[in-house]
C-alpha cells in the first residue's frame, strides 16, 4: 500500500528540479535496481515492489496498478527504487595516464544512458558533460545506462578545469569531426579526452579549439551520413582500447 | 488544413495491422523526409508541413496544433511524409560475396532504426528478422533510422531460407555469444551472416545451433554485463569492415 503523497513525491522525482531539491532520483527495473542495491556509491533508500523482495532496504509492497502510478516507464516494471543522488565528487582523473570522455550537448536519455554503459564497458570513468546535456538522474538515462551509473562518474562542473589541465599537461584531446583523420589511421592514445558532439551541431566551436586530434569514423560503401552519437561513441571506444585489449586479452 | 478523417487514417498507421492493410506507413522530421523524397525504392504518397514546402508531392498545409495530432512524436516534426511501403523484394544477398544481418527478436523500436543505419553506414545492403522483430514501418523505426530504410532491405520472411542456403554453400554464420571468441582473435569473413541476439535472452536456441563462429566483443576493465543489441551491432559491423576499410580507405 502506497499513499497519495508518496505517490507525487516520487512522480515528482521525474522532474531535475526536484531531483536536485531532494538530492533523490528513481531507478526502475530489477537488473538495474539489483546493481545499485550493490554500488557502494549510490544509496538505495527504498524499494517499491509488485512481487517479492527480500533484500534489506525499506520495502512497500505495491500493486500493479500503484506500480503504473509511479512508473516513468510505458511498461511499469516489477520493482522500482528510490536512490539518493551521491555528493559531487571533486576528484578529477590523470588525463596522463588515463582515457575519459566529454560529451558536448547529449540532450537524448537513450543516448547518453547507451554512452555511459559503453563507457562502463571499456573501462572509462569519467565523463565531462556540457551544462546542455540531459540529466544523468533522468529516469529514462538511468534505465538506458542498466546500472552502469554506479560505476561511472558524470561530471557537469569540471569540464573547464579538465580541459585546461589538459592544454597544460599536453595531453590529446580528440574530437569526432566529419573532416577528421581515420580512425584507422592514427594511433590513437591511451590517455587523454575524447569529445563527442551533439548529432546535429557536432562539436561546439568552444570545444573544438581544446581539439588536438580530430578523428572520424570511416564508412564502406555506405549511404549514412551519420552516425548518432551513442553508436559513434561505442565503435570510438571500442577502437580505442583496441590495442590495449589485444596486447592483454 | 487537414480533415478529421486524414488525422484518423494518419494515426491508424501508428498501428501495424492498419500499416500492413493500407500498404502505407509515416515519416517524420525533415531529415528523413528528404532521404526518402530521393528514394527509388520508397514512394512518398503526401507530404503534411507546418512550415514551406516546394517539393513536387502532393501537399497539405498544416497548422502545429493539427501537425501535434497527427504525430507519433513527443515533440511533433515541422514535416511528416506518408509513403509506400515497397514490394517485397524476393531477391537474396550473394553470401558468399556479401555479408547480412540476422536479428533474433529485437523488439525495442530505438535499437531496430539505429541497426539499420548502422548497417548502412558500413555497407550492408540486407538484415533477415525473425518475426519477433518490430516492424521495420513502426513509427519509431523510421525515425531512428532516420531515412536509412530507404537504402537497406529488411526481410521478415526468407531467414529460413537463407540460414539453409548458407549451410549448403558453408558461408560463415557468426553469432554474438558471451563465450564467443573474442572478435580481436579471430580472422572475421567479408561475407556470410552475422546473427544479433535479443538483449535479455541471447541468440535463440534454434538460430544458435546454425553458427559456425560463435564470437564476442571483449570488454576492457569493465562493469557492464552487457551492451545493447545497436552498441554491439556497431561495434561488430566496424571490426567486420576494419581490414577492408583500412586497405581500401
Amino acid at each position: 500500500m502506497i499513499s497519495k503523497a508518496q505517490i507525487k513525491l516520487i512522480k515528482s522525482l521525474q522532474q531535475k528540479k526536484n531531483r536536485e531539491q531532494m538530492h533523490l532520483f528513481i531507478a526502475e527495473g530489477k537488473k538495474i535496481v539489483e546493481e545499485l542495491l550493490q554500488s557502494t556509491t549510490i544509496e538505495v533508500v527504498h524499494v517499491y515492489a509488485s512481487g517479492n523482495y527480500f533484500g534489506n532496504r525499506p520495502f512497500t509492497q505495491v500493486t500493479e496498478e500503484e506500480m503504473k502510478k509511479i512508473s516513468a516507464l510505458t511498461t511499469p516494471p516489477n520493482i522500482m527504487a528510490i536512490c539518493r543522488i551521491p555528493q559531487e565528487n571533486a576528484i578529477l582523473p590523470d588525463l596522463q595516464k588515463e582515457l575519459a570522455l566529454v560529451l558536448d550537448d547529449i540532450r537524448d536519455p537513450g543516448n547518453l544512458g547507451s554512452i555511459i554503459r559503453i563507457a562502463d564497458w571499456f573501462g572509462i570513468k569519467h565523463i565531462f558533460c556540457t551544462p546542455e546535456c540531459v540529466d544523468v538522474y533522468n529516469p529514462k538515462v538511468v534505465q538506458a545506462s542498466m546500472g552502469s551509473i554506479a560505476r561511472v562518474q558524470l561530471d557537469y562542473k569540471n569540464l573547464r578545469s579538465i580541459l585546461s589541465e589538459c592544454a597544460e599537461k599536453q595531453s590529446p584531446v580528440y574530437g569526432a569531426k566529419l573532416d577528421g583523420t581515420s580512425i584507422l589511421k592514427e594511433k590513437l592514445s591511451t590517455h587523454g579526452l575524447l569529445i563527442i558532439g551533439n548529432e546535429s551541431n557536432g562539436i561546439s566551436p568552444e570545444l573544438t579549439k581544446y581539439i588536438t586530434n580530430a578523428i572520424k569514423i570511416p564508412s564502406y560503401q555506405g549511404g549514412a551520413e551519420s552516425l548518432n552519437a551513442a553508436m559513434a561513441t561505442a565503435i570510438l571506444c571500442a577502437e580505442f582500447r583496441r590495442e590495449a585489449m589485444r596486447t592483454e586479452g
